[in-house]
């Protein structure tokens, strides 16, 4: 894991702070309905404000009786009123857009939970490559909960993984950590998800008679994703997405090479070792999980195969793209920030 | 039935012309893609021209290894090259287009065949209120093909059924006429339709995450094609439209009133009349159809329940929106048009 | 509405009694699933134990850590296990297990909320005819929650409505009761269900194939759920139902008369003075609600359009059928019956 | 490529015949509906009898007209009943029946093609371990069309691949001849399938709610595929399939290392030498091919993504697994086996 710079922590924060004002910007697109949602329901929450960047969005959320803003276009202007509006801001919109407003929030006092891809990459010839829309930033932390807690506690800026990193980490980072995994070897991630994953803009592509009956490849070798497991990982990554005919969801199939002699117990007791006791991550061993195990849940479930005699091992990763791979997740770590128990109007 | 003007008649076109060159207008869309498909593998087509009227629009369409042109934007140039192209051009194209189209291409000597609106409705005023992008035109032969054979051999320009009408005509025009429906009774149609109907524009409605896990009603009282169904059964329709998330096909449930005393035996005797050697409707009794018996064929299946002691009956009518319901009836009217085997080209 | 006996009311219940044990018998179909999952959080259940009578069903509920024990198959000894676990029982069986086990449970000092039809039916005649595997029975207090509290407050057994009926009901009792519907009309009920409805069992019927890319009817004039609206509305129903290619969801298009003269206010009256302030019932008008908006929810969602000028009016009302349709209506119950929010552990 | 025993070609066989007499054993099941649907059509066949092995399936065929037969249970009579109906015989049942059933049809002097498993595999112990239903036999020759189809031309037993494997081989062959691969790397195959490719019965795992919505891995190192895909190429190969809630078609993302230096062109070139003038095998490039562009026809697509710096290679593979994977390469089989034009009665 890399090392996220000190200026993200403020040590200083009353821990114990049980409550918050909150606001999300970007409320409706398929994360923000999402956010908007969990958070209506949070025993923490005292006010919830909602913001939309989008001019042809609905102005309301379902199950949320309240109404949703227009965001002021000018990004001071808008930093100025979500800053007014909530001590903690969830941002949930493009990369341009979460680039210009999360500084300026920073710097007006609030804390940022950042949906986008904008601060999740840290090596700036990299972030350049991917998120040309973006500038450097120094002290986002990277919102993968289960595995960066302490640093969470005091953030100032979040950056929430993406969807797919989150599945892929969640599943890889324990075994790689125990040396488990041969060196040098391949990783392959074969992931399949629900169309929400292609956004809430209609395009041909998300046309409903596009997508039925259909699977569909895209983003070979060039994902952006793929940049977040590889430095995450610290190895190459092959990524292939598809959109298959589902709502919600992502499954991962993870290809990967042990060392010889590695056994089913030692993998057992790595994953056991990372997320014994952890509400949000179900080890499932040979059971293998699928997707309907996790829809509208922050699970995260493992399950995996060993060849032993060709040390051969397939890991199968599954999470609900909507919730831990995006909205819940940004609960969870909202969480963590504000010292509440992790659990805190989220489902398991 | 109303009568439709003798200008549609020619009856001095020689039957037995048994090829012709073909053209298609408006071959992007979902209804287009179908009847170059379909045309593509037509025996009796010697060429087939392929035309698109929007620009965004793919420019291949899947089974035929042809290019689809644009189509000039002015109607007089588009009428001239469809004319020059082809002695039967196919108009798959919005009403405005149609309307403009079709009378320049009967001009021009071609016979006309169109899938859209414009030239469905007789009545001035009701056409006027449903259709105020078009204009009165005499001489259009509707072209419900089981029910319209003779004039359509001699037709210049035939306005193809609705989806919707087409099932609903197939199933209530023989109990009218056969005298078995209860004076002054309701007529009730409630149709279930995929999400193909809505057309291939991407939006909002037609997103797959908006679809699936869905049922959605639209059009109550409002549809279009209520009055084309109102039209040729001379009664009032309540007419009641349902996207339902699959790709293609039409179930409609049409409940009726039926004449005490009337039988079970008088109902198949109605049907049997109507329909008997037909090859592309199924008569089938209490075997109730469902879409996917007659999903990718040109037949249009229908079933009945009687509950005699009431006098009330329950039609159930399937088609393939896209086929029966669109281009595989446009395809048999060309059939008939041209003195062909009504079955060629076409699934039964 | 029909009067139950007084039998099924116990007035000396302490209404205060804010905690209870309860038992599911019949954890392992879809509605017990539902049921453990729901009550499994609920705030007023100090213990939960789940039975299964069926041997072939997995032995756990996802969202719920419990064993699912076996049932004993003798009705005498499951009712005295029952009894014993549980202050109140929920039982999501067969109709003739059901109508065999709850008045044992009764005598033995339960209270039981029974999911199935077994003692839906007043009449001795029709009950027979319709669920010819129960017995005649005394008591039970029909359960749609919102038209029946008073009863439910100190019932001793309670038949919940089923799927079809419960979202029928609630559309049209109020336009009955408010004297709109015009005298001797027909109501024509069509509904549309997502397979779970089908239940767990895999046949040919409930195979993804068969279901995928269709629309399928049955039931005409034949389905049970006929006579049970039929009794609450004392008028005759045409309810014909169909299966839609999706998981959950009910949507219902009533097709009514009203009286000559009546305004889309007098519905807006009607339907406000029957569910004003009421959390499950959403009165939507003329935005018309579809399957997405109550999914997971415990809400039925109602809306309709009037054609005044011909006195037809079309109402469509929605809702999930293992939620409101069965396992969270029946916790709304439990809710009422213990004298609860009767919120307490639901989802609007 | 193994070598198939000789006894498997009948070098006298007249090559120009043009028509035949065919049966179908298993005419129930999702492949074996679709023979008899194709065959139905075929302008080769003079005859059809379709005779079923279960006694639950339906007795006809959508599409056509015939009764299908109850087959014998006994072996002698069976083989006896079809040798004496038809000269070519396809067999779509169990292993273990076509195991029985084959050699003695073969004796009768009728030609086979089986879609089983029971004589795909060559080398005994391979067979005994994945097929132990089967014996030994030789003769049969691999009916993957586009590679064997001078064997085909006079073979009496054909053993069309599984759907798998076909999609996995004809993606994968070419490249391994053209000595494009990497020595010893890995070949990862993780496919993407239909429903239908679980069969027809009715089970929990085929059940359309625990499909919908869902994905789900099974069969991980220890599929009966994998013993097919290793014979034919000779190397390891890691196959993974998931099932995907859709009704047909399978997609393989298949991952690859190929030999440092290999361009973009090397890949064309292979595919190209190995598929010009196919009709049923597209070469898509970079273009990566979907489910819905083979839906119904006959034809495998496939695709690639080459990432030559680090000489990863990625390609996709699609087709219809009841056609292509299943009843139409067996109908093309049958084409090669009589002479006739390959395309007969196939969709491309």
């Amino acid at each position: 894991m890399h090392t996220h710079a000190a200026t993200g922590v403020v040590a200083e924060l009353p821990l114990s702070a049980a409550a918050a004002r909150v606001a999300v910007a970007g409320a409706t697109g398929y994360a923000g309905q999402e956010l908007v949602a969990l958070l209506a329901r949070h025993p923490a929450v005292t006010s919830l404000a909602a913001y939309r960047s989008d001019r042809s969005g609905s102005r309301r959320v379902p199950g949320w009786a309240g109404e949703i803003q227009p965001l002021d276009p000018q990004p001071a202007g808008a930093a100025a009123a979500l800053a007014a509006a909530a001590d903690v801001v969830f941002l949930a919109l493009p990369e341009a857009a979460s680039a210009a407003l999360a500084p300026a929030l920073v710097a007006d006092g609030a804390r940022v939970i950042d949906l986008s891809g904008a601060f999740r990459i840290v090596d700036p010839a990299t972030r350049a490559r991917w998120y040309p829309e973006t500038r450097d930033a120094d002290g986002a932390v990277y919102g993968l909960t289960e595995r960066r807690r302490v640093e969470l506690r005091a953030a100032r800026l979040v950056a929430c993984p993406g969807c797919y990193p989150t599945a892929a980490l969640l599943a890889v980072e324990p075994l790689a950590e125990a040396g488990l995994l041969a060196d040098g070897s391949d990783i392959v991630i074969d992931a399949k998800s629900g169309i929400s994953g292609a956004g809430r803009s209609a395009t041909e592509r998300t046309h409903f008679c596009e997508c039925h009956g259909n699977v569909s490849t895209y983003g070979v070798f060039n994902h952006r994703h793929t940049a977040e497991m590889e430095q995450e990982l610290r190895r190459p990554v092959t990524f292939v997405p598809q959109l298959v005919p589902l709502d919600r969801g992502i499954l991962e199939t993870i290809y990967l090479r042990v060392r010889r002699g590695v056994t089913d117990a030692d993998l057992s007791s790595a994953f056991g070792a990372a997320y014994d006791g952890e509400p949000f991550v179900g080890v499932c061993g040979a059971v293998l999980p699928s997707i309907r195990d996790v829809a509208f849940t922050n699970r995260c479930d493992i399950g995996w195969a060993l060849d032993a005699a060709s040390a051969r091992l397939v890991v199968v990763s599954c999470l609900d793209n909507l919730r831990k791979g995006a909205a819940s997740q940004a609960v969870q770590n909202f969480n963590v920030m504000m010292g509440l128990d992790e659990t805190a109007g989220l489902l398991a």
